[in-house]
């Protein structure tokens, strides 16, 4: 059994490091390669799963006998997993369906309010987070959800096997598994930013120990940039007194290998994807509004970490201190909704739309709408876009990598202007050839914006094909294939 | 000219460092040791003025000849500044009069917005801090009004003077002398934490560059904790690229001593104080109020940073898991009001008034009002209270020092509890004799309460002992001294 690598001979293929898979490869991530929805007759439909993982680990194109272990996200998935043998809803595929309630602590209650706010340094320090009562029962169906994972793996994995475990929503499982299955090679990797220990010690002592000594399950555990190895390194060294010699962290007579894989974007797919002819007829709709103006463009979740409020803002201080680009720009803001379950995000949409509304309040003129916010999911638009954005404005707080970033110059037609935040992952890899920015400093972002706009079409052509080459350095196959060779 | 100490041979004195100031000393800081207001005649009267360094700093007992460089802080301060000879207010005492819309933007914009937030870590990162065209006009007021004391300082000092420099409003102050008046001796010393590099990183760039230079252009910077002064020193390493051995920074030529001194109490004066009528009469009234129940104690600015919701959240859960303590004891909180210019500190003083009041409605019973939360402010009355307390908390989410740790147990005359935050600066000298706490972690703060609580009149008293002895081990005079004996 072995993994494929889709290459197809295209670049230099790290196909050896694949082949090195003899033993049955498997993945355990909390979203799957497939979701289900009910058609209006109340039959299950099987259908791709979006977000940024599944793409990643799906374009590394796995044979079909490796298996994917992942939870059942609705009602209806949960109804396919109970309908299918052995939670087999897919070849390859095994849905675990849990019980709603544990879900919802698990997911919302500690993945998506607590591990995500800590390791973004999102927390709103005077007033959260709150470790009570509540957060103790979230956290122990936390630990119910990872052991979950791990009692799929144990069960299904072959002696020897090799198990890749992904993302913050299964910290735990990688110990979990290593106490039922001493035999199988274990990584995690950790597609968020990590918090440094002075900030990652918010966290009630038990529960920092635990994510931490759960990683340290893994024999390898992987990140996008040096910054956050560094930090979860660090963090193990201050928070548990472990030791680390800049590439093993060294804990009660365990090792386990610290490593940064930076994911990259695969140019052939991505582009295979653009020339289809959904995107190809989204183009005429956009040529139309943007005009003979330059195109702004940012495309994000509606994420409290993607800081798409100071984006705006930066635009209207822009607007406000350099004139001439009034009337001169069109600025698209696809932020499509996210995590609406949590009432911080509901919130931060409503600023992002109130300040849009002042920025066209305060500039707009007959014929010229500055800022265009939409916040649906139209994932044909974006790609659509990318190719005609001569500016592309990706500033997060903190961000683990940030593929927009690297699909932008992928698709651009004739060239576009980054600025970025350099608290993106992805800065570690672009920054030669983008404008880098402080998140946080909307001044100079604007003062950014407006290099960006100014540059010259030549200089444009040229950094973008520095920057398409860096950004399809690590694609989906290869970074699977480096995760895999950093295990022992 | 010297510094005298005060220390009347009642403990082992480091007066010999303080005989080693043979040139003048000037001292500079925001608030000084005078205060005006308008009786109602509109005369102007003097006052001592209030605040943490005041009382550290005029403990210390400087001789008459020692210059005191300090902001007026209000009209009247104004007015009296204006009508002083040079800005003398008082013997030894320059008040400088500055414009109060650069005074507002700098204390208020800067340094109680944006410096207090960084280094207590409490910007609420999705939508705080904003750097934008109004930010930089207050950073411009900043600069100005550390140039005024830089100017001050730079024509009061004879050859080779020493100057000590207080705290996160006078961060520029040190390199802006130095640039004037190379031949003086400059200490600088922060009184609030320090911020980790991946958060002190917010600040903009020239910011946090300017901030950094601005400290190093002292020979010496002190401060409360080892972890914020290693953390002051890893931000000069990453933000400057300086070097740092451990003990001093070097960066362009200039090398900068990192020191740390822990500020403690005076026993002596504290229990004089305490003995006062007026601290004496408050007593009976207290007793009163308490009964035999035992009596929680919090005594704490309205700061976000003191975490007061917390500790109230933690009483509830005390109140809601423990039921057998309803009914024996009462919570005095003591929160006086600061900083209400600012709308964060107005809105948290409400929050405060609200959770008192929910735990009040719950649990309340005839005869028995579980919080008595009072905002305002009686220093008489608090010292009192620390004498009768059986429990104290102190649960900041960070805090420089924080001397309330230290006074309660000197004042406290049957022996008393301390719950206290790992986060505070105190808990370096005080952690072997408090129940530590994370201070995000109402559970465990819960739990401590009761272990507090649970604890017994003999281990009460042994433990007051040795946390009284550790908090008296540096008195503001020998404080001060240390500062000095760490010049060149």
């Amino acid at each position: 059994m072995s993994v494929l690598c889709s290459c197809g001979g295209k670049r230099t293929c790290r196909g050896s490091s694949l082949r090195r898979v003899t033993a049955p490869l498997l993945l355990a991530s909390n979203r799957g390669p497939v979701m289900h929805v009910e058609d209006e007759t109340g039959a299950l439909v099987s259908r791709r799963g979006g977000g940024g993982l599944v793409s990643a680990v799906a374009g590394a194109s796995l044979a079909g006998d490796a298996l994917w272990v992942c939870a059942a996200l609705s009602e209806a998935d949960r109804r396919a997993a109970r309908s299918a043998e052995r939670g087999l809803v897919a070849p390859g595929v095994r849905m675990l369906d849990l019980d709603p309630v544990t879900f919802d602590r698990a997911y919302n209650g500690v993945a998506n309010s607590t591990l995500w706010f800590v390791n973004h340094l999102l927390y709103d320090t005077a007033s959260s987070p709150v470790f009570d009562a509540r957060s103790r029962r979230e956290w122990r169906a936390y630990q119910e959800y990872d052991d979950a994972f791990a009692e799929a793996l144990a069960r299904a994995a072959l002696p020897g096997a090799t198990v890749l475990v992904q993302d913050y929503h299964l910290m735990l499982t990688p110990r979990q598994l290593r106490e039922r299955r001493p035999d199988v090679r274990i990584g995690h990797f950790s597609h968020t930013p990590w918090a440094p220990p002075e900030y990652f010690s918010l966290l009630p002592d038990d529960v920092a120990r635990e994510v931490l000594l759960g990683m340290l399950g893994a024999d390898a555990v992987g990140f996008h940039s040096t910054r956050w190895a560094d930090a979860f390194a660090r963090c193990c060294v201050e928070v548990l007194g472990a030791a680390y010699d800049g590439q093993v962290v060294s804990y009660a007579g365990r090792r386990t290998r610290v490593s940064t894989h930076p994911l990259g974007v695969d140019p052939v797919e991505l582009r295979e994807r653009a020339a289809a002819p959904d995107v190809q007829g989204r183009l005429p709709g956009l040529r139309d509004l943007v005009g003979d103006r330059q195109l702004l463009l940012r495309i994000d979740r509606t994420e409290l970490s993607k800081n798409i409020v100071r984006g705006l803002e930066a635009y209207r201080e822009l607007l406000r201190g350099w004139p001439q680009w009034r009337e001169r720009v069109v600025h698209l803001a696809f932020a499509y909704p996210s995590r609406h379950d949590l009432p911080e995000y509901r919130e931060y949409t409503g600023a992002v739309q109130r300040v849009a509304r002042e920025v066209n309040e305060e500039f707009a003129t007959e014929g010229w709408l500055p800022v265009h916010l939409e916040v649906r999911d139209d994932y044909a638009r974006s790609l659509a876009a990318f190719s005609l954005a001569d500016v592309l404005l990706v500033n997060p707080l903190r961000d683990g990598m940030n593929l927009v970033a690297k699909e932008g110059p992928v698709l651009s037609e004739h060239g576009l202007s980054l600025v970025l935040s350099r608290q993106a992952g992805a800065a570690d890899e672009l920054a030669p050839w983008a404008h880098l920015v402080n998140p946080f400093d909307v001044a100079q972002t604007a003062e950014a914006l407006h290099a960006a706009l100014s540059e010259s079409t030549s200089s444009r052509v040229e950094r973008t094909a520095s920057l398409a080459a860096a950004a399809t350095a690590l694609p989906p196959a290869d970074w699977l294939a480096a995760q895999l060779a950093a295990l022992p």
